[in-house]
């Protein structure tokens, strides 16, 4: 992909002062800008790279007025933040569009359909009674399992797994690595100390627009589904398991914990690290707060909780700044001891 | 796999009443029962359930009184929620079972061997003089090194890696992503501040009826082996650094971490994200609570730990719950530093 | 890999006691040795295991003096402990160098290049674009995106993942399951509580002699680089998120967790099960101990950092052997309110 900064700046509505023939084929930041490379300047900041940048073209505000000699050329624009993002999602969007076909060797059961637009990579794989959408993407290494359901513009990246009967609504992306539909962890404890497999025969469905981090695993439900809603965002190497439900696009930070049947509201943040335990709700907007451990329920919603065992983030700090001061604590015990 | 109520009461030594001929395929949960499921009735709490739900059939107790109309079949039984157990063991031993066979392609060494009953899917890999018990599934995109040895009945689901010189016994699963024997984190630090690689050329050896859980990591010894107990069960996304030995019947919850040359005794529960540095034992039967770091070895068997840094759990819940109110411990002194 | 004693005894400048012609194909630890293997003895705690070891032949000091009848074979050495290391790195390395050459099927863009001593894996996959060194190992199942430069002596293990766009210097080892380069968390939230993606658009960089654990994560930047600078060691499971720089010889213990943009200096030790918040800095030399959680940036040098929000680790330790104490100092505080 590489356009003239004529086409950039017809495209984005824009200006070049410079020469229009150059070719792009880069988005950098302005300081570490290289030939060939188109950067952006739109916080005062930075401009002082705008005289030094190697990048071939930096996108400006059509009314900054420059102050020194410089070697770069210039597309000058109304907004030059709204344009580079514009500009960046256009490249992101190509970038991911443009990956089509079928590279072998790649195994597919008969019984399974794609539809158009696919791509599938090398030594991906797809099972049984699969019924998957238009445009989507299952990178090399991929794995679908048997009665699974895509909807329409998913990527699958490489070596994500889908277990059986999972159901994927509309442009979903499973990050490498993720895995979909690994058993719940389910013992039931016999007599004598060891245990036995509860079978987990159900599914994870997620709805449209959900993004699930590289290495994280979601587990299929005993019975039933583990859920989660539209819009909602994964983070890697977190960990939901059985029969959970995540709301709608409440977000989720890398590491966290959420486990067994415990149902998460809408819009909800929950902080790198956080563990929740099983069998809770969380009321809708709730933000937890990093490596917090919350293990009842939280009914109130629109609260910031914090801490070991969760409080309210205020009276976590509270008793937390307190904490930091438990040896003067001691000491003016000890003075009042003395003088008792 | 299809069954008729008639062949399913057969089965759980039951009565239909209704229609013996119609077929289901699937267990639901009752309240979310459709056509072509069967679903159960053991708690009072779901009997409202009964009248409404959609499933073919209901299993329930034989003498249970029905109070309203209904539309759905009957399977009456002495104990509703056992025969529904045996009849979902028996659907997932047979969903497990009827896996078999060889897809292309995939890779075996000549000099390795598999027994009966084995399921190869495509891409997965066997390396160098591998011996592989009978009924193995080893499912796509799985991984299994040079001289590893698997004992019968085991499964290695989608893209689970089995490093070189492994040991597992008799039906252990492993899941997705897993990943078992890969280098121990020994590094041995230079004067001039940079580390050398502590060559790790030990194994991992499973015994017995083991579980591992998806992305979990279980490194191999640095020398000797890292050990995991006959009936041990490991969540997912869970730490085992090198040489760790975990006892039968203890059970690791999600991202756990246990640290180099770490013993943890039998029946021991060990909850989500604790955290157990190395070189410690820890007692028979001792509970772990979730978060919960462990520093200092436990000898006594058969006590429940939590905290920050690990106490006993009283201890803890008593100063957790002083640690809350450390405003009011302030005020208080304030109020007496103002008296004397 | 089979030397007679003889061989060993000639390579580490020793003496053999018995049978030189006795072959050896193993390392064990000498309470586990058996036919075949070669032990050591350095340390006198492990002494009366020489006696009864199976091991074929135990390398001992020269001047050791035995004090019974032994039934295994001597190499004697200047420094046993010293000669097993040799032997022990010979030994890796060997392994680590005698996997060459090509398994069918995999994949690798015509447009891609290889060095000379490589092996590629069966069903490991190499994009468009890529340039990598002398004697490079792709094992199977790994995947290496589009545009990649991997320099020489680097090993890609079994399923680990390499996307588009990074660079990794000399003798790099990437483990299992790792995952370099996944898209950075980032998402703009809308007006109507949805969220937008940020495009992710740079990459990663690893400079020479960078591990990577079984596992890991490490997310590209939005733009430009998330680094990892020479010498620097991850372990398992760990999170490194966008436009995160990790210095020189940092070591980065199992599950710890670095969140985006945030700068940690040369040197530092970050334990197990760490976090740390983005867009901070951590001074060089830092030692972070489990579990601990940084939210500021540590801007002086050679501390120790302890506690659910990081204290200086001596503060913290007297402050929690006083939380541990808090149903005393509530007493305390009674028994002067009573008298007061």
């Amino acid at each position: 992909m590489e356009f003239s900064l004529g086409q950039v700046a017809a495209m984005l509505g824009g200006k070049v002062e410079g020469d229009e023939t150059l070719m792009v084929n880069r988005l950098d930041k302005i300081q570490e800008g290289k030939e060939g490379g188109i950067s952006f300047l739109a916080n005062e900041k930075y401009s002082p790279h705008l005289y030094d940048t190697q990048a071939t073209a930096v996108i400006i505000n059509e009314n900054f007025e420059l102050t020194k000699e410089h070697s770069t050329n210039l597309i000058r624009v109304k907004d030059a933040y709204a344009a580079f993002t514009q500009l960046l999602e256009a490249y992101d969007s190509f970038r991911k569009s443009e990956v089509v076909g079928l590279e072998e060797p790649s195994f597919m059961h008969e019984s399974s359909s794609i539809g158009e637009g696919f791509y599938r990579g090398a030594f991906s794989y797809i099972g049984k009674n699969c019924t998957i959408g238009n445009n989507v993407k299952i990178h090399p290494q991929a794995y679908v399992g048997d009665n699974v359901s895509i909807g329409d513009n998913c990527i699958i990246y490489a070596g994500a797994r889908i277990m059986s009967d999972s159901i994927l609504g509309n442009r979903c992306h499973i990050h490498s690595g993720a895995v979909l539909g690994s058993d719940g962890f389910g013992f039931a404890p016999l007599p004598d100390g060891t245990y036995k497999d509860i079978p987990q025969i159900g599914n994870v469905i997620l709805e449209d627009n959900v993004s699930i981090g590289a290495n994280t695993t979601v587990d299929c439900a005993t019975m039933g589904s583990t859920i989660i809603r539209a819009g909602a965002k994964i983070d890697n190497l977190v960990q939901i398991a059985h029969n959970v439900e995540i709301g709608e696009n409440t977000v989720v930070a890398s590491q966290a914990g959420i486990s067994g049947s415990t149902k998460i509201g809408k819009n909800c943040v929950i902080a790198g690290k956080a563990g929740i335990v099983g069998h809770l709700n969380i009321a809708d907007r709730t933000t937890i707060g990093a490596n917090t451990g919350i293990s009842k329920s939280i009914v109130k919603p629109d609260q910031t909780i914090l801490g070991y065992m969760g409080m309210e983030i205020k009276s976590f700090l509270k008793s937390y700044a307190l904490f930091k001061k438990l040896d003067t604590i001691d000491s003016r015990i000890k003075e009042l001891e003395k003088k008792s």
